[in-house]
């Protein structure tokens, strides 16, 4: 018997491919945490170029003058060409890891270059803790919201994920307490604290420096690891973010990074820094999962760390967000001054938060319509939550293109209100918005954050 | 209390840094299953410039012409440096997919570039497919021996290895349709056969065309997966090898390849071509892991197939890898007449077998320290067996070199043959040699691998 208003066979298409997958009963248990995002098909749409895409999070590596990876390269096949083309290390090459220190050092942490592991992109260090660390059922602690494919992987191990809150400052030390207290009661493992504590995505706020100290404790109270996820931590605009939470523990924190925001996505560099005996196990699991990092990646960006002025390029870097994220901010202020948003001091993101009769997720297709992408809060909520969010990346279009898109968004959100207004008949422009105005102060939480 | 003979607390560095490591008791039970091979300390030794190594599987990629792999990287920084230096897609540039079409092609392989998914190397294929598909519990079906760190994954997912034995036509069909039925008598559930059928490692041997079919109607009846990892298929040395088990069974084979051995191991370029259903969760697995292979990598090896005489290049390295392995088999028909070995048609690779009373493994150290080093046979056996065998590579010391190894190797042999026979008292050069004398034809099963 079917269920009324379920789909008949044949109707729904991963249905139909489920059928048709002679594999189907063999996957293991786990492969169920692998499920495509549900917008991706609709990015499909929004990656062809009319499209002005607020949803990526792809660097403007334009601002990269392409002369010095040239060089780099060049260099590195002419001197070190049999090195460069064989199989290294599966901790990754001496030099880099040393390199690796002084970036770190920028951040306040002082480490041993035997500590680090470097990774296919801090995504694959990411995939490694988790594989070394989550038994089914696990708990995983997060920020709400948080970044989306870590909690792909985190569930592809059968994990649970609890968001804590958020608020202008971050993570919020007394919401993370109680939710410990009440994970323990109910008897579960929690096995990491994930967070991104400096220009959070997609949330766009940074830990301050107290809280940092402070989530440390409650962590060490309870047993239990932080994985500093810090992408961004050197892309800030006006002043630097504070210090790594690795800078004052060691033994509590892995702590990840990355030269995908600060140099280029495309090698596949990023690292892990862990306690020593975590450390040893991270190799062995990066050994079995791909021998070595790639030696040809990993000189050429030590090529690159040792002949070029890669701060001064960190600051060229800086430069073209912070011009991106004044222009979404102005554009937002301009076209859509009734919602309220974050306003971040680094990184690539804005997280925006609609009137409440509104649907981000729903709302998507009529956007990607008008030629403007996003993406919708429920993306970075484990739970269903976010409906009334989204994240605007202001990382790849140009200020210009990023004005048109917010003014397409604003024709989208105006054309959704108008309709529920229609439709409603009990929604009027003073009542609903001119209260969303008020709220609209960057120095108080953003309602969908705290 | 502690065990007669255990070693005391702190007298044992492994048990000390287990209770060093203050997250001792947070891993997940799968880590377990990952442990450093018993033989890595003494490979670090080896090393060491004035030893010949014997032991790794580095390809000799001296025989590239750097030439080609700088002008492809030029070219591709200059004409597309902006998509090289960027993310990509899950799946892998499609342009280069078309491409691997063609590789796949010179091995009877015909299939569409929809379902290939481009790895960080093979390995990274192996680590996929395991973790879509293998619950603690799950039995993998392998050769025995069988290549190490596919063993090594397989474990990491806790799922037990069975090996299956081989002859010199390779894998043994009566043996495998025994091995399941008595596995399937004890409850278990078979995930897939993972087979190295041409110019396998460690064994040297490649599976008949015969054979090639039958087992995989073995695996159709029985409903197994076949993993056919082929790294070193296009590098045959008098002839071709059968073609790949793929050309006849796309729905029951996940196939294996890798720009590894017939390019180069530096950019960490593979890919599966898998059944559809089973491709679209590799992507998905691809992505949660490493969010994309390196744009950089994948343009570059593009290229260099547009633009380079890949087809040519292979011969050469064809060339050069047959006149390593005659000068191994010659080296070991001079210094070691006593032993016996496959003779490989292709690959990286032949396996030796040792007189009964040699034990390769406890040999090891000593052969170090004659500055020769192999790998011993129990690295490739899941069960501990494979003492009496030893993988001496040819792929990566100059025909040169691997005179002077196969030299020194005979004075650790004979050094131990010595030995034994002094304190045995029991032993005669004329009895055991003699005998073994015998079984050295290469058209026989050697006794190790039957």
């Amino acid at each position: 018997m079917t269920e009324q208003g379920a789909p008949q066979a044949g109707t729904n298409l991963d249905q139909a491919g489920t059928n048709l997958d002679p594999w189907y009963h063999h996957y293991a248990e786990r492969a169920g945490g692998l499920r495509a995002s549900e917008v991706r098909a609709l990015f499909a749409v929004a990656s062809r170029p009319e499209v002005v895409s607020l949803a990526g999070g792809m660097p403007y590596v334009a601002a990269l003058p392409q002369d010095l990876v040239i060089n780099a390269m060049d260099r590195v096949m002419v001197e070190q060409g049999a090195v460069a083309l064989q199989y290294g290390s599966g901790q990754g090459v001496p030099a880099l890891r040393e390199q690796i220190l002084e970036v770190m050092a920028l951040e306040g942490i002082r480490a041993n270059a035997d500590d680090i592991v470097v990774t296919t992109g801090s995504q694959h260090a990411l995939e490694l803790v988790s594989k070394l660390f989550l038994d089914p059922g696990d708990v995983v602690l997060s920020e709400g919201p948080s970044y989306v494919t870590a909690m792909v992987i985190f569930k592809s191990y059968q994990a649970e994920v609890e968001h804590v809150p958020m608020d202008e400052h971050g993570l919020i030390p007394e919401a993370l307490r109680e939710r410990i207290a009440s994970l323990k009661a109910a008897g579960k493992t929690m096995k990491f604290l994930y967070t991104i504590p400096s220009f959070h995505n997609p949330a766009g706020v940074t830990l301050s420096w107290e809280r940092r100290l402070e989530i440390l404790e409650i962590a060490k109270a309870n047993d239990i690891l932080v994985l500093e996820d810090n992408p961004y931590g050197l892309l800030y605009f006006d002043q630097p973010a504070p210090d790594a939470m690795r800078s004052v523990e060691q033994d509590g924190v892995v702590y990840l990074g990355t030269f995908s925001k600060t140099l280029a996505p495309g090698f596949r560099v990023g690292w892990a820094l862990a306690p020593h005996a975590i450390r040893e196990k991270l190799v062995l699991a990066n050994e079995a999962a791909v021998l070595s990092p790639s030696s040809f990646s990993q000189l050429v960006i030590s090529e690159y760390l040792s002949t070029a002025d890669w701060k001064g390029q960190i600051n060229t870097f800086r430069g073209v967000y912070h011009e991106r994220k004044n222009a979404m901010l102005s554009a937002l202020d301009e076209y859509l001054p009734e919602l309220s948003w974050t306003n971040p001091n680094g990184g690539f993101y804005v997280w925006v938060t609609l009137p409440e009769q509104l649907d981000s997720k729903a709302m998507l297709p009529r956007a990607v319509k008008e030629l403007v992408a996003y993406t919708p809060g429920t993306a970075f909520f484990a739970d269903g939550d976010g409906r009334q969010n989204m994240r605007l990346s202001f990382c790849y279009p140009t200020p210009e293109n990023i004005r048109v898109g917010i003014r397409r968004l604003a024709t989208v959100i105006r054309g959704e209100l108008d309709l529920l207004d229609t439709f409603a008949g009990t929604f009027t422009d003073t009542g609903v918005l001119s209260s969303i105005e008020d709220r609209r102060r960057f120095s108080a939480p953003p309602p969908n954050i705290s």
